[in-house]
């Protein structure tokens, strides 16, 4: 594996930071587990390969091993995220080890960890496909078992709502809680005029769903033209029942990503 | 060839299986065949190459030494398959040779080689242009001479009709049998919520009916925007006299595989 | 260049068949010339890559010294295309050099080159993104100065007219011959239920004019939708003005083959 | 760096050219700065390999160091365009420094340089997603954040209101100063049967701006699909606050590029 390399010198960074800059956070950063970051790492690229994301977007992971921190790469492309760049925030959303400029909307991340303790993944992404339901205002429906999620519904978050005339970004801890009070019990909540965020309780799930939900919203899109409102979804029940690990869908993606 | 050895491996293997694990079935688990094999691996890679299956769908050849058995990999994702994958399964889709866990769908293809002894090879797949058609109640019909045996008729097997409310697979014999009587004397059937069986008599041939229904269906759905009801599609008389080997298309898409 | 061995040996190819081989013909065999060979190769190649052609279609150009001859491959998937397939034909579509089973529907070239002494190469493709426009009789109209040819009109060839129930196939002089005439003076005829054609005076713009075909039935669908019946095309007289070379398109496709 | 010896080249070259051809320009050549020449040689790769430009269109940057002048590629794809390739060209579009044939439409760069003095780079694409907007006359909105700047309007430049009847082409400084009237104070203007030309104050804003100038199409296009005249695009306010740098947008662009 060529990046191990990489990831322990991840992990002295970290214990290194951790060790002379105790004022980033109250309690001592958890030393990132190299497997899981490089799970971050692949989740990243592969968003980017399989076009979830552009150059704009992210994803993040709890930290198994401390429930109060999530870890999530510094400001930047998702296709070039390395280990190096996985920085652990708190759930205020302020580093706790790692170096780097942060995202500016990272609270999209610390707010959902915190109002869903069931959430241990987290995407945001400018999911082309989902804008102009959003635009719309057209309800997400389960096209196939691979959407199932999507019975929970999928609500629109406008920024709006929380903050009147903005620059459309989650920037703000009190933007973040609204955003996460849309979401609520749900898997996905589209964003008006600016992507989605998508919650799991894993990082492999949460890539498939981010990623189902885009080409779900390209079935019914296309449903829609064929029928208008007379497309048959997944029955509720259905859609209850046919849970999905996407396990396979992860190793596909992974044996596709550039070397 | 790189996977020679592999085949050989996995016919080694296979013949230590059936030698000591006589229980698995009760005629003798024959040996498979390299070429077939082979050509089993490069038709599941051709279909996730060329976009009809994603990490999930599944491809099956009958034993041709053999009527009453099929090979299929075991459960796993098409594009990563190789020759010690695939498993004989008997027409109960109950193991015969190899290891390893199955599809939980496996029955879809034993039971189409029970119902059809024409049939030599079968497709599953989440064929993502046909959904809208089952979920729209649209009827697919023959855009050109490469879709001919659209003109058979695509039926739409609705899962709920013979299990009600369910997970949406079809994870046992009886819906099998259900799916195989939709289907009944005809090259495809679409799965309402899900995907499509498609089933020919060779290997080749099914891969490229599963392709070319996935391309039928887009170029309808854009003649249906142009004209609505008004479109032309083949004759019937047409559709039987456009048969198709689409050797040109295995070869092509052979030649498009990553190395 | 890797492929100059290739083509003499082809060159040698053709000097042995013509020699040995002379009731092919009733005049003796033009020797193909590599550099003209080398290019309708690389046409095959871009065709394919390009998405204009999948495993099937067909590229052919005029002998420039033999005006009663011209080159295409014999029978098979373009992509795979090289020098030593390409065979000699006489206008009769009658191999007069090399070896191998020629495509059943190279009556199209042949007819063409008799009919049109202007016409120096021939495209047959399944374009699919022109096969909705035959089906739904919606015709072809000029988007963008690219596909300035579309301004001559696009006229469709429905092989009922001529064979009644076929198998859609161009496969006799008579039926080559049809087409020819549907095709007039014009630069593409499109194929109810099958595809197009396209003729031109040089092999670069007959691949380009193929392309552009296509990019401008997708744009004019797209306008359709957007407007209806008020869509603004090019003018006929702007049509007519804005010839095209296409020579850095040529170019840039020839960039992106694979090696 | 596999260039920087042809940007020395490209340097030493200029210097020369600007010695001995000193009739070019009234004043000298301002010799170009590799680093610049270099990012332009990347501007234009992204371009062709996000699908932005084929075979056609061009990318300019402003001198930095000589407002009066601009560097541009001679004549050629873009996809092929090398430091060897760069031009500079004085505000009447006529060649500074440099060798080789000019793109005819060279002048929609010079044009706008003079009107603009906040523009430091000028695209000039066939950019297939806007041009069934301009046909059909429905005016660009902005869908997300990524196309804020659609938000100060998009008008059309019609050719025919300033050359009458036309090859199509902007061909003369008094068509460059046509469109350049018609573009304003605003990123972006499109061109009736022909594309679109993109103006801003960078060259990695300037490709940014033409790609998601499509991307917004696309989207506008389906959310008007679901819902006609009742989408919600981004408020005027909204659309001014949402200013991007797309930054990293570049750095995922460029490292996509093929090697």
């Amino acid at each position: 594996m060529r990046r191990i390399p990489a990831l322990f010198a991840a992990a002295l960074v970290t214990a290194l930071v951790s060790t002379v800059n105790p004022v980033l956070s109250q309690a001592p950063a958890s030393p990132p587990r190299p497997a899981l970051v490089e799970d971050l790492v692949v989740a990243n690229r592969i968003l980017a390969n399989e076009g979830v994301v552009d150059g704009y977007g992210h994803v993040s992971v709890r930290n198994p091993a401390n429930a109060n921190r999530y870890f999530l790469a510094r400001a930047g492309a998702p296709a070039l995220v390395t280990a190096a760049d996985i920085v652990e925030y708190d759930l205020d959303s302020q580093p706790a080890s790692g170096s780097g400029t942060g995202y500016t909307e990272r609270f999209i991340h610390g707010e959902i960890y915190k109002a869903r303790t069931d959430v241990t993944a987290v995407v945001h992404c400018h999911c082309l496909d989902v804008i102009p339901f959003a635009a719309a205002n057209v309800p997400l429906r389960p096209m196939y078992h691979m959407g199932y999620f999507i019975g929970e519904g999928v609500p629109v978050f406008d920024i709006r709502t929380a903050a009147g005339i903005s620059d459309m970004l989650v920037g703000t801890p009190a933007l973040g809680q609204a955003l996460a009070r849309v979401l609520g019990r749900r898997s996905a909540a589209l964003m008006r005029g600016h992507g989605a965020v998508v919650a799991a309780d894993s990082l492999h799930v949460v890539v498939a769903k981010a990623y189902y939900l885009n080409v779900n919203a390209r079935l019914q899109s296309e449903a829609m033209r064929l029928r208008g409102n007379g497309v048959t979804y997944l029955d509720p029940e259905e859609a209850k029942k046919a849970v999905q690990t996407y396990e396979r869908s992860w190793e596909f993606w992974k044996s596709r990503l550039p070397r």
